[in-house]
């Protein structure tokens, strides 16, 4: 028998992890029964810390992400984690969450780990996950790590979700270098050299160093570059010092004000964009016009921009 | 000084290198002159075959490529390569495209290798792969290959612009099971096992067919598998006459037309939502109840999902 809406709410407030787990399924396969849950939830959502983790594959951010929840758990606070993979089918986003869930923290209740794959389309992992985060927020998590697999420019927007991002590096793989000419170092609050007993750690962290010096930054933080050793927990101490610094930072400078206004014009933007989408795609199998248009494209009288151009003429006219 | 597109298009028909290259980046770079130049060409398109590549990284796509150009080059058709990356900023698109040109290629002008990465917005690679596609074509080039670096979502989404799908697996890295499992056995016209040198190709190879005789198919189609050694050559001649035979499959039976209209419908639906989005990120800023609307999110007054609906119906009203 199916659960109600309602119940799944009450349940998940009352600390309920599998209504937690349930909740999260629900707004992972979208549709009106993820926007009802998240309506009925919202007011209990914004007060968690935010955290997006990102960086290449094997630059050990699994790893990075156990010892950092560990360090956090010191504190007595709330950890969940969101192991996010928007790329591939193949691969399957489970890996990551269940490589951390066997490392020992699956008895702590205060500590919830989930896996998200891209099984639906594009931009709808990205909205999965702002509510996903709501879930949590609303089961009272204090700290939400968002870890990503890659740093594709999915992956980078669903880092960009969080209050604070983590740019996670190694030292020899060449990233650093990468990172600094892409542009990339932009998105980092915090560095981390990870795998910081490999030779070469410090000269990456001081390259980085460097080019932040070089750079302007939109306010007044300067992100810190620490080398860690996530396998020991070196520097992890570190890395969760200067988590709080940066989050009292925002609050304190009205940052995260602004952050968080400019993150919900974007999921507005993508939810409505969404949803005119599939109005569309709806509309076009039903409509006379469309398939004359389609014929039209397919005969080489009609190129798709100029149609595409005509349909929004019509889009943003037809209806009264 | 700018050449203009009109003169571009007089070039690039003449065929002109440079000039296909220069039109490739202007429909990269999206905007009202890539639709120029689309409408100014699109009635020299339609004719190639348009063969997409996909599989995870490491099967040896790349080669495949390289052996695959070779062989149809012996037919003295003209050949384009798109190597597409949708995900890393990291890893660029460019190394696929690199290492390929170097294989000895580069003085045959018969053959057009390009690399795109992804530098804009989700969505705007696959439009851009439409046209670039158009531009190859309108350069009279008789296959053109899109070659995509894994098989994410995006990348699945690319390599169906394609009229023929080849999907790429190797023995023993699983895939073929993960590929069975996963649903995406349906997307391939042509089923590659390559590294067939290596053991357990063959088993790989007739667990493929197996399971391929269990499905069932939208059409006559039964999708060849075949075994390959691509740094050999070994099989490429078997792929390119299953290529040519899926081709006169696929026009002789009208499924061709069938998935040229389902592809310009979902190209039309992409081209819509993606001004949609546009404009609509640009009223945002403008729109004093937008602004207002950021403001009652912020301080939970209204939830976003109710927020987006309430646009919706706004933005499909608004304009006269």
């Amino acid at each position: 028998m199916k659960i109600s809406l309602e119940t799944l709410s009450k349940d998940l407030l009352a600390g309920n992890r599998r209504a937690l787990a349930r909740a999260i399924s629900v707004v992972e396969d979208g549709g009106s029964d993820a926007s009802d849950l998240v309506k009925s939830l919202f007011s209990y959502t914004g007060r968690a810390h935010l955290v997006g983790i990102t960086g290449s594959p094997g630059v050990g951010k699994s790893t990075l992400v156990d010892a950092l929840i560990t360090e956090i758990r010191k504190s007595g606070l709330k950890v969940g984690v969101l192991a996010v993979d928007p790329s591939s089918p193949f691969t399957g986003g489970a890996i990551l969450g269940d490589r951390i869930r066997m490392q020992g923290h699956t008895l702590d209740k205060s500590v919830f780990i989930r896996s998200m794959a891209n099984h639906n389309q594009a931009g709808g992992l990205g909205l999965a996950t702002y509510d996903a985060v709501r879930m949590l927020e609303a089961a009272e998590f204090d700290v939400i790590l968002i870890e990503t697999v890659g740093v594709g420019q999915s992956e980078l927007a669903i880092a960009q979700t969080a209050d604070t991002t983590i740019l996670v590096l190694m030292p020899g793989s060449g990233d650093d270098i990468q990172a600094i000419k892409s542009g990339i170092m932009e998105i980092g609050d915090i560095f981390v050299v990870n795998k910081g007993d490999l030779p070469g750690a410090n000269k990456s962290a001081s390259e980085i160093t460097s080019s932040l010096e070089l750079s302007s930054f939109a306010n007044d933080w300067r992100p810190p570059v620490i080398v860690a050793v996530s396998e020991t927990g070196q520097g992890i101490d570190s890395l969760w010092s200067s988590l709080q610094e940066h989050f009292k930072f925002l609050k304190e400078s009205g940052v995260l004000l602004n952050r968080r206004k400019a993150k919900v014009q974007a999921e507005l933007a993508e939810l409505v964009a969404a949803r005119a989408r599939e109005n569309l795609k709806n509309s076009m199998e039903s409509s006379d016009s469309v398939q004359q248009l389609l014929e039209q494209i397919l005969d080489k009288k009609v190129d798709p921009h100029t149609a595409a151009e005509g349909l929004i003429q019509d889009l943003f006219r037809a209806r009264d």
